[in-house]
């Protein structure tokens, strides 16, 4: 834990909680005002407890003031009991499941994030790709989104969406169909389904994935929460593949993010007859790479090593892997692979957590995966060739 | 008239033109040679009427006089009036209406073009674009190719494609549709149908456009001459927009060699599922930019101005315009416009003759084109945004 000693960090945690109540997701001016004062300090004026951190403006802090007036003081306890009873945590800056590529969104990266799943998050965001796209998606830019999912997944990659209508739901179905990993990043409480009718494939998520929200149990999602989560997506993925999108939808809004945080941008075509790729093939006029299946955008993304060491052999010594990691890395045969089953039970692990283990170990490059076969990782035997030469 | 005294010309002239029936076109090898002798002396010598030039190999030397060997001394004077009958001509490098971007070509470009229709070519090519692709297209490749075709042709810019079935013969009749200035550029004598399905087109072409072959008249197309005609449409024009085209296919060939000869490369996309789309894709991922209309083609390849006067006004002072293009100029209306029937009538001159002019005008920037109406061109007001910037 890098901020803050021990024995502060509950209290951080606590008031990161409690702050996100009360603060929208994404807002700048309290990300400043933490980098001079303390989430628990911040709180605590908040509450009254505490003068008005200096260097803070009076009308901004009034009207977090009211928004506080309806938060009980015992919330953040109740919250993160609620998330624990669902299976799920509040992972906080400076944690070690805390996707540390989040950082780059300066003061407006997440006060937290509220996690359901039993997978470590920072672990598979790692080797992660967003899949974005219309929620009213032709059959064409559904078949494309599924196709990619599970494509992605088998390729040992994390498939990342919002849980939306059309693309998004496609992509996590395909996913989760290759039985891969993948992270629903929700502009609502872990808890909140939203949309309805995906509140199955939401429950499906929390159980083989991971459901991610920056808003507190049961919040709900507005127009612009939609906006905003957008950049989390973006920040926390090596790239964004728009599958398709009308000019001026959302998902150009992730992939422009995308490009402004340094991460690849691409764009699957499709006809310049339809109006759902018109949004894609601006994006491709610009800064976006054409792609058309899931190898491409792997090769694109696994291009450089930064968030994907497993490309280049593991980056982490054996020693400092967690102890079940560890028994479940132990478990893998020398020669030939095992199931996920063979694995749980050879390392006296419950079958969720050993699969959970085998992705972040996947993602540090100690296994792969062929199928519903483990097995150790050998090293790459050669870089793809890149496909942009010339003739 | 650049290259050699007048006196010289003619007999330079026939030289080039029956060495289109000894050599095949972009012989590299023979362009080497012509940088050391005239066109005059190597025919001399292929006829043996001469000592073999030094430099040159004698193994290619001899299989150039076994071809000689079939060819009458005097077919270029019959050649001549062959094409002079069907109201074409033999255009040279030197000539005024010798396309001077043709010289990128270096030691392979044509040893001149057998040119038939009443157009300019030069001036026709000064503004132009090259659509291309598979013979075999869709119903959605033909759709684009037509209807990018009428609105280049709208937008005052020259379609210049191969003649051929599917994407190719869509372009040009796009082109037609509008009453457009569009260019067939042959893989055989431009008095020989080639696709035979295509002879009215062809002829059609002849009449409203241009039909350009670098072979003699009455020659055939072989595969090697579809490859090799595909470097002059690709050295013709501004830049190239690929339709549909597979992977491997003979319309890639002609991107790359635009790219390779710093012209621009466009693609449209299409379904990622389209087999007929993935080498256009392939080609978006290298070197090529995203089109989805005609617009956008225009945008780029009037970007710059070296090839495309006028886009930024006249380049070309009046008095240096030929008589009858004086004439038909001096017809348009200084308010208003008029159509090309009025202004043949007003200038006192053929209707086909005045068309033809009113393009070259065009593209000398003396007059736009609204529908059926010519009137005198206005200075641009601004350059379009680029549509390439970042969010």
């Amino acid at each position: 834990m890098s901020e803050g000693g021990e024995e502060n960090r509950e209290a951080e945690r606590n008031a990161r909680a409690v702050l996100t109540r009360i603060v929208e997701p994404g807002d700048e001016t309290v990300g400043r005002w933490l980098r001079q004062t303390t989430p628990a300090q911040l709180v605590q004026s908040l509450f009254g407890e505490r003068d008005m951190p200096t260097g803070v403006s009076q009308e901004k802090f009034e009207g977090l003031r009211l928004r506080t007036a309806r938060v009980d003081v015992n919330q953040p306890a109740a919250d993160l009991e609620a998330v624990a009873a669902l299976g799920g945590r509040f992972v906080c800056p400076g944690d070690d499941e805390w996707p540390q590529q989040l950082d780059d969104l300066g003061d407006g990266r997440p006060l937290g994030l509220w996690v359901r799943g039993s997978a470590n998050l920072r672990m598979w965001a790692l080797r992660s790709v967003a899949v974005v796209g219309a929620r009213a998606c032709t059959e064409y830019g559904a078949h494309l989104a599924a196709t990619l999912g599970a494509d992605l997944a088998d390729g040992g990659w994390t498939v990342v969406s919002g849980a939306a209508y059309g693309v998004d739901g496609a992509a996590h179905r395909g996913a989760l169909s290759a039985e891969g990993s993948t992270v629903a990043v929700m502009a609502s409480g872990v808890d909140y389904a939203y949309p309805r009718g995906h509140t199955d494939l939401i429950r499906r998520l929390a159980e083989q994935g991971l459901v991610v929200a920056e808003l507190p149990p049961g919040d709900h999602p507005t127009r612009s929460r939609f906006i905003l989560r957008n950049r989390v997506i973006a920040a926390l993925t090596r790239g964004t593949v728009v599958v398709e999108a009308e000019l001026r939808s959302g998902s150009l809004v992730t992939a422009r993010r995308a490009t402004e945080l340094g991460r690849f941008t691409m764009g699957m075509p499709g006809p310049v007859t339809s109006g759902l790729s018109a949004g894609v093939h601006q994006l491709l006029r610009g800064e976006a790479v054409v792609v058309t299946n899931a190898a491409e955008v792997i090769e694109l993304v696994g291009s450089i090593g930064d968030l994907a060491p497993a490309q280049r052999g593991p980056v982490l010594s054996r020693d400092l892997l967690d102890p079940v990691a560890t028994r479940v890395l132990e478990a893998v045969p020398a020669r030939g692979g095992a199931d996920s089953r063979r694995l749980a039970r050879d390392s006296g692990t419950a079958e969720e957590v050993a699969q959970g283990k085998l992705f972040e170990l996947q993602s540090l490059g100690f296994v792969q995966r062929c199928g519903a076969v483990w097995e150790l990782a050998r090293r790459p035997t050669a870089v793809a060739s890149s496909g942009r030469d010339g003739p």
